[in-house]
């Protein structure tokens, strides 16, 4: 009898999985039926392949890092379900016989270097990056031509609601930078971050602002463009990179747009490589900047080694740091031990030297997205203020 | 003598191909080496799949129709070349032992109704679609409200450059259509339109105008959303569309952006569904439109089977249609026979109704971008004049 009711629970177990309610993904390619996504978080994908001899599914941290293995059916359709998803979007893949290729019923996103498909996994209640019935600002592609790389480039730039018909408010101004492997829409597409914003500026939580997302690589007029991934090939990048922001960026969208003068309206964020870029190049002009946002950041290549010395001394004097920066935030995924690490040995070393530093975690998420849109939601409604 | 001759002719040309200059398409994911484009018009592509039985490369009508074998390397590199490509931008995938995939080293366009790989083929001194040292209009990302569709919709829209910086100024303004399995975003991306206007409008050959592209599919509130392919479900569909434009585009579009009033300052055009959606919506109205582009116009369904009475009978006064309707104008490409057919057959009728039309061929392009980016670049000009 006790065997038996552990069979039917057994058996209760297994059809409670097959009857959770699936639905497509409201990320799928119009009228996709896969991937479908759970209430209890799991994810079925499918793919079409009767020729392949093996199917796997792959992806990010908090969804599938350890391919699973996809079974096939009579009509060549290969399927899988992962379990425990976390909450938000996940990028993924197939790897049809060893090559890993995106899923045709998926969007795709720039993620990794390359086109990525992707999901979202919603969580019940959790609603701060849809798109509402609010006022809506805009994403501009705005091109602009850079005299430090000699070429044009491509930024977005987020225009708060009203933006165009109240033509003489001006706006602060957040710099948003994406991580490696990202480019300049990840912010708008995948990270959502106008949703995010259009919803804190309706709910009266965040200042409307400007958001300037431009390109994460630089190269110098003149130098070669193959990536030198040494640490000298790293810094002269990231040096690039800042020479871009002074003498391009800076002047080109604070003149196009209407924007507040002063440090005092200007911020700087970025995710993991731009948490890093946020720190050189933000950190270097402590004169420039008045808040900071350190999301995942990848604080990498010793740059919190001599943190008295780093930066042009910015942390040299506490007192005047601490009155003059407004903001120096940090936030990071509760999963993402090795950027949990990092970010508190630094804070351990700034709070040893006096300087105030702000500290947010997203639960049960990994070094993914979703931590960087929680990022962005809990940190935007600090600024300006 | 001419045996040996004919034999190192045949080297000569062979040694000729191999030897083909080929360079990495400018349109590859950043540092990727293939596909790699030669200036005699040949695309040679690349994809490792050590473990894979069979991979071929396939794309649109001028790049590949009909799949082409690839062959392995001993490193499990597959490759092969396609020759004879016609000029411009094609889509393109592999078939991995039968399972279409997209290419990984190529960005990701909307085609066919999902992501798809593309390549830039270019011909030499064709480059009004480059960005060059010219001023830039703006390619805005704009979500409004449909009380027709009862969903929030997602539009692209150009504003030229100038469109800030004098904020007196108003423009004229272009309703631009894609086709069916394209979306909102494929003028601006895969057809180069804000490249183009920028170009056109730099060299004082077109009129700075205002732009609008939004999605071509509209499902009215409490319909279903599952497609009905029968010509009543089509039908229906354009209808709602019609309506769309009707209560939701024009009076959102047209008092949000500083529009010229009036029909003389409004033109519509798009290209094969967006052709006959500019016909269905454009000339049931030409109280409205005093311009219209049609760009491998799909006049499918009857559309043109009685002129005379079609379109609430725009076309049976051919005095007053000639003396109201500014410019109707028809682009096709020399290689896509089909639409050259129905467009010859419908210029026929309107001209035996005593209707003027023009009419452009875009030589040596087939159902593609190509056709469509030099469509608006002879029609651009044309327009608001």
């Amino acid at each position: 009898m006790l065997l038996l009711s552990a069979v039917m629970a057994g058996m209760g177990w297994a059809e409670g999985m097959a009857q959770e309610s699936f639905k497509p993904a409201w990320s799928n390619v119009p009228g996709c039926e896969y991937p479908q996504v759970s209430e209890g978080m799991s994810v079925r994908v499918r793919l079409k392949a009767p020729e392949a001899t093996k199917v796997e599914v792959a992806g990010g941290d908090g969804f599938c890092k350890e391919p699973l293995a996809l079974t096939k059916d009579t009509e060549g359709y290969w399927s899988g379900v992962v379990t425990q998803v976390t909450p938000g979007f996940h990028y993924y893949w197939f790897l049809v016989d060893g090559v890993q290729v995106n899923d045709p019923s998926s969007v795709t996103y720039w993620g990794y270097g390359h086109p990525t498909s992707g999901v979202y996994a919603p969580t019940p209640g959790e609603d701060f990056y849809a798109c509402k019935q609010v006022p809506h600002g805009q994403v501009r592609e705005h091109w602009y031509f850079s005299e430090v790389t000699g070429k044009w480039r491509r930024a977005y730039v987020y225009t708060p609601a009203g933006y165009d018909t109240d033509t003489q408010t001006k706006y602060p101004i957040l710099y948003l930078l994406h991580g490696a492997g990202e480019n300049e829409r990840g912010w708008s597409l995948q990270g959502r971050m106008n949703f995010i914003l259009d919803n804190l500026i309706a709910e009266g939580k965040a200042v409307p602002m400007i958001v300037v997302m431009d390109n994460g690589q630089a190269v110098a007029k003149g130098d070669s463009t193959q990536p030198d991934m040494s640490r000298e090939g790293l810094t002269k990048r990231t040096e690039t990179l800042e020479q871009v922001y002074l003498k391009d960026i800076l002047p080109t969208f604070e003149s196009y747009y209407r924007v507040k003068p002063g440090r005092e309206n200007r911020a700087i964020a970025g995710l993991s490589m731009g948490g890093f870029q946020t720190f050189q190049i933000g950190l270097n002009h402590t004169e420039l900047f008045s808040y900071y946002g350190a999301f995942s950041a990848a604080l990498i290549g010793g740059v919190m080694d001599n943190p008295s010395t780093a930066f042009n001394g910015a942390f040299a004097d506490a007192a005047k740091f601490n009155r003059e920066v407004k903001l120096f935030w940090f936030g990071v995924g509760s999963e993402e031990k090795m950027f949990v690490d990092m970010v508190t040995d630094a804070r351990k070393k700034l709070s040893d030297l006096g300087i105030r530093t702000s500290y947010y975690q997203s639960e049960n998420t990994y070094h993914e997205w979703h931590t960087w849109s929680r990022c962005l939601h809990e940190f935007a409604p600090l600024l300006f203020k």
